[in-house]
């Protein structure tokens, strides 16, 4: 059993292919999604279906897989089952758990209302229909300090989220809604990028958080580090000694593991992940396996970071265990291979670190693209994104700049 | 004045161009849609930045047009103002009205929750939500009747966006889904379209009646012509002395004005819309015009059909007449030119009436598509769509086929 059909569970059940084994994979949503990506989906440049494929449609041609729709509930390692919902309980001879983090908003859960996370499709569309509608109220709007307010845009975090972020959010102001408003001048926006450490992207080299942050600069994006938030309230975000008034707050900071880690019973790190062995196993439970977000390893000294290529490099490895496992082998040890780390700030700039080389500006927007072309999941998306793309950087236009739901006003729960 | 952003306010504005008045144009979302294109949203075939643009974005370079997003609640004729929200009321010196239609349930507004129409982006992603949730349902499913019922899937209704619902839907289940699910074979899956009166497709010629029965037919959807729905429950539709169990019940049935018609305090047509002037405008209020699914016309002793060419019309001649007022001459009647009605079913068919020439079948299907595509706004759409069309037709595939919104069952509110 696999639950989670993320970079992790999904590549764990690749593979698994051929094995003699029967897998069945539980997501809560019914499609694997390219969180890369979301940002630009939040910035409204992509469409939902351009950046996330249905997991049973990734995974048609493996006989051994089923893909089920459910959310997992709960799981009890001692009579190895799980609970879903809905659907009854389900047993498991081995099970890879990989279900992923959701944003931590440092003990106070009653912000996630005012300031969404960036964690899913649905979390996106959210935040571009805030994004929008923001602008909406502005230009119907007549008093000039609540105009001001509705043009505030507050990011909370400066990891490469908020940084990519607040980038696109700055390019929407300045370029794409130029010409298509006539009260409001939208390139008079404010977008304020709060990050508490003391430079944005921390896990960088310095040289290339100090080429993030004039880049940041150039698009006219207020970064403010050392800035703890302190309250996010009906009017804005307060840090320090400071209260910025603002509608339109994105939460892009803290990570707090998927809650069903802690049914497991065993002891978690402070994020709620699972302290794994080298193996990928949890400990005491030679069954279960623990990939990407919702698990805590150290390599040399240094915990694996929460990206992509860490889950999908255990989510595979995870999966070989279990079949070395089942044929009577030792299981191995996980061993990490770093091939970089990238964050884009905007149109035609971007920062590139692969251990020894370092690159910034255009030539790593390049290199940026290409990669995320090259990895995302089916010829169909790479061709759309890469049309989509060509498009936006000739036009500066956004394309799909829709507000779905019924609300029209940007603070209506 | 306009409110509406469809295709009658739409044309109304731009023909106003150039003329010597500040327009304001209202709709309570922020894009315009390309309705007739709507049906394929909500089968998984495009993604709604396919189908709709930003008003704003599209009215972007006529200066003397602001564009507002709010829903406008009432007219008072008398005080020649509109109460909006959000937003104070706004008075006006000439207004078109140009809010449209949505679907009637025969007097039972509560069948709507049970049985989706498909009039906004929004009800297509909810129809798309529903369909995908049944088969996702019916993998779970262990129970051959709770099968049997999740796989059911009720039209109501057999003109054009009835039609073809339907014939897309016999084409998820017998080929997009094909290799995906295990438990399930997709292509067992029933298609119902009930239709209330003799033929499917009425206001066509009898022999495209019959050419369009044929290719639903071949696609494996059962036509039930004069079955007078008289109950939707939570078990699925009655009809006559039938009742059939299915999960989706989906409704293009009927046609009821936008309400706002009623605080006009003019007489109405049975489903609402305003008996207009052949000039277009109200009676007794000569800075009011009505245009497109609001408006009752007659044109040669039958009644003008509500489809998107009379409301492009009738845009366009309010607009016309209103410049014509505003310079002191007097206001012309309309006339309807009509350029033929089209209606596709399924993958490579589909039927068109000319008048003096009908064609049916795969030429009548290139004609559709050509059509279509001429119509959408912006060439950048253009491109995408017949991208998007040419790819499913050569793979089969549905793209968009995700299911957002929190839900897991389909039957949860």
């Amino acid at each position: 059993m696999i639950i989670g059909g993320g970079f992790g569970g999904l590549d764990a059940a690749r593979a698994l292919a051929g094995a003699p084994v029967r897998v069945t994979l539980f997501d809560r949503h019914n499609y694997h999604l390219f969180q890369p990506l979301l940002y630009q989906v939040a910035t409204a440049s992509l469409s939902p279906g351009d950046i996330a494929s249905p997991i049973r449609w990734v995974l048609r041609h493996q006989q051994n897989v089923q893909v089920l729709l459910a959310d997992a509930r709960a799981i009890d390692p001692s009579a190895r089952r799980v609970t879903l919902d809905p659907g009854p309980g389900i047993s498991y001879d081995y099970l890879i758990l990989a279900t992923g983090a959701a944003h931590s908003y440092f003990g106070h859960p009653e912000w996630a209302a005012r300031a969404p996370g960036l964690k899913t499709l649905d979390d996106a569309l959210e935040i571009r229909r805030r994004v929008l509608l923001a602008f909406e109220a502005a230009e119907r709007e007549r008093d000039p300090q609540a105009q001001r307010r509705l043009l505030t845009f507050v990011i909370v975090g400066g990891g490469p989220t908020g940084v990519e972020l607040a980038g696109a959010l700055a390019e929407i102001a300045r370029q794409s809604l130029r010409q298509d408003f006539r009260s409001i001048r939208p390139e008079s926006a404010r977008i304020i990028l709060l990050e508490g450490g003391p430079h944005v992207l921390a896990t960088f080299p310095a040289t290339l958080q100090r080429a993030a942050r004039a880049s940041l600069a150039r698009l006219g994006v207020e970064v403010r580090t050392g800035s703890v938030v302190t309250n996010v309230d009906e009017q804005g975000v307060q840090f320090g000694g400071e209260h910025i008034s603002a509608q339109t707050v994105l939460w892009a900071a803290g990570v707090a593991a998927s809650p069903l880690a802690r049914s497991l019973g065993v002891p978690l790190d402070r994020a709620g992940r699972v302290l794994a062995e080298p193996t990928l196993r949890v400990p005491g439970h030679a069954e279960i396996f623990v990939v990407g977000d919702v698990c805590a390893l150290r390599q040399d000294d240094r915990p694996l970071p929460g990206v992509a290529q860490v889950a999908k490099q255990e989510g595979t490895h995870a999966a070989r265990n279990v079949a070395r496992a089942i044929r009577g082998e030792p299981v191995l040890p996980f061993r990490y291979r770093d091939f970089g780390n990238m964050a884009t700030i905007g149109r035609g700039s971007a920062v590139a670190d692969f251990g020894r080389i370092t690159v910034s500006g255009f030539f790593a927007w390049l290199v940026w693209i290409f990669i995320h072309i090259f990895w995302l999941i089916g010829f169909r998306s790479r061709f759309v994104v890469l049309g989509e793309w060509a498009w936006a950087y000739v036009t500066f236009q956004r394309r799909v700049r829709l507000i779905t739901g019924d609300r029209l006003r940007p603070d209506s729960p």
